[in-house]
């Protein structure tokens, strides 16, 4: 069969706040192509997205992605990789957001073969089974240390063993607030359960203000300190993480390609890397650094902020991986969020979460959340209608 | 003074051909503050860098570039880093077009104040006087090895003793076929003259392909082997260079940030940085990676394919350094590249290239050729207009 179309649906909620939550919109693909159909996200900002779409060429390195996938046969998961490949080599300069886009398509692909063959994605990509994960409680740290406790106690006294806190006040005052923030956090969810924090790249490249953390982290035994620096700087985090071995460093999150993730792993010293397939280049990708990481004693985790499709999607490539167990859960999602699938993943009764055993990702799509939250979006180029929004 | 308009112009050809050539369409960005105007460029798809700049806001690290510019203070070049700063801690996930978008704006943002202060912008910088720089002919392979023989002819008899040849048919047919162009391009500018061969990530991660080529390069006695992998891989990128060390290797214009131009020169093992001002964040981050690159002795070459407004912003941050002292040239732009400034870079009577000794980048626009290849463009967001093409 041929991809027949893929339609781009700019979602979004009514009012979005100037926070680090990343539930607060999305840009969602569905691909068609023989009588099958495939969806998937990507973490992108929408409308930039739609524009790495339908952009006119600029030259032969910077086609739109439409040129590369509309038309293209679609049989098997190597042709995902021949339509990757073929996107890598048309749209590699100046259309750097394509990455983003083609990441949602990529995920939209592998949900298609998958309803197609009925079968998981997982087991399109060679596992067998499936390993349950300790879904980590993801959530935004408190205004004050006092709110930072109550919503530790919270999380823990609902099920949770594992939780992250993240952004919010986190390295935008002293040392101190920082210190009680994650102490705080570390009283509310008890000595035995595995606390990560998450810095969101607030240090940027100043390291010694992210060293000036470390103390208190490896004081509260976290299991990890998150994007201390700038994603793409690689050597920083490697001399964080010779800093103090007793906190290990993630990262990884803001890789828009294979070669950025291995990178971090192979000289930025981390000992997690979170991929998100809605941002990395896909499934494919995902799955391919997931290896990669395996073979380099690196953990791999999901980086998932938003929907349980997009959850399903970012566990899909380290599914059958056993030493990579943990796997991010998103808690405090948006509405738009929360109303976008049919269905969920839900901790079992030990606590852990698993990919569905369902064709593709497993997670469907709802229409009435799609419809309810669609933008209204027209681009004309020269007169030219190059994107209007599609109804559903 | 504050940053009173930013004005986003979309220029393009009538036709633009699916060849390896960026000089067929720009995106041109015009500031005003107080009494001043400055002009930038980035090497970016144009629609998607408008997306980039209007895009509503998804979360506090996705706002839309607009949001860290329009209103700022500008009175210095302290200013420039405090909004690019700005824009680096706003707009960091989901949206990297910005730091496209963005690189276009700081360059009129150094040539704004180089207007106000009357000085030139490498003198804004620090530097005390400008070095002349040997510029090498950037060009296309010819189809057959016979075309790249009389092209190189031609080329050296024009005056340059420095050629580049790149794309086209080079590595995308049998070694044997790169080989006799590569030879044909040095018995075509002569035993004498420097050669550089630029493969354009044609081997995107296949390393074997593209050490198969190393041989015929030392053979041909090339100054340097560029872009032979993907831009991100910087693994890649040290494996070759330890294959061969008679080819030293360039690479860079696909950096879009500080970290990966710093992270190619020492993970890498690369003999050559090349950055575009239009690409990796402007003036302030080339300079910043010009003097990283000094200190790890390798040569900093400027990345020009384009306008020569866009030759003087990437040849600025290295104007001052004797030890980088080549810099591309850009030979066979299109019409719109040739038309788009009222003065030129010429080489003087020792065939070297300067910045001009004018305020700013030194080099005006022509609003005859904005006018000219002016794209219309209309985006609207449920049906408010977010862009529309301004009139110069």
């Amino acid at each position: 069969m041929k991809i027949d179309s893929v339609d781009l649906f700019y979602l979004r909620m009514p009012e979005v706040l100037d926070i680090g939550d990343g539930s607060q919109d999305g840009i969602i693909f569905r691909v068609r192509a023989g009588n099958y159909e495939g969806w998937g996200e990507a973490a992108a900002s929408p409308l930039t997205s739609i524009a790495s779409w339908i952009a006119p060429m600029s030259h032969s390195g910077c086609h739109p992605v439409i040129d590369s996938v509309i038309g293209e046969e679609l049989n098997s998961t190597s042709d995902i990789e021949r339509i990757s490949r073929k996107v890598k080599e048309s749209s590699f300069y100046g259309i750097i957001q394509s990455d983003l886009t083609f990441s949602g398509i990529e995920v939209a692909l592998w949900d298609l073969i998958g309803q197609a063959r009925e079968v998981p994605v997982y087991q399109l990509l060679g596992y067998k089974k499936s390993e349950p994960k300790l879904p980590y409680a993801s959530v935004l740290f408190g205004d004050t240390p006092e709110q930072t406790l109550q919503k530790a106690k919270s999380i823990r006294s609902a099920g949770f063993s594992a939780i992250k806190f993240g952004w919010g006040p986190y390295g935008r005052g002293s040392v101190e607030v920082d210190t009680a923030h994650v102490f705080a956090a570390r009283e509310g969810i008890g000595k035995d359960a595995y606390l990560m924090i998450d810095a969101g790249t607030i240090f940027n490249e100043n390291l010694e203000a992210a060293s000036e953390r470390l103390q208190s982290l490896s004081d509260a035994k976290v299991s990890w300190f998150e994007e201390p620096v700038a994603a793409a700087a690689v050597s920083l985090y490697k001399e964080l993480s010779r800093m103090n071995p007793l906190v290990p460093l993630a990262g990884g999150e803001g890789a828009h390609n294979v070669f950025q993730a291995e990178d971090l792993i192979k000289n930025g010293g981390i000992s997690y890397i979170q991929i998100d397939t809605g941002y990395v280049g896909g499934i494919g990708p995902a799955y391919q650094i997931a290896n990669f990481a395996k073979n380099c004693g690196v953990q791999f985790v999901n980086h998932t902020f938003t929907s349980h499709s997009a959850l399903s999607a970012s566990m899909q490539p380290f599914a059958g991986l056993k030493d990579s167990w943990v796997a991010e859960y998103p808690m405090e999602p948006k509405l738009l969020c929360i109303e976008l699938n049919d269905s969920k993943i839900l901790p079992d009764k030990d606590g852990m979460i698993s990919v569905p055993e369902r064709p593709g990702l497993g997670i469907s799509f709802s229409t009435d959340a799609i419809t309810k939250y669609l933008v209204d979006v027209e681009i004309i180029v020269n007169k030219k209608t190059l994107y209007s929004s599609p109804t559903i």
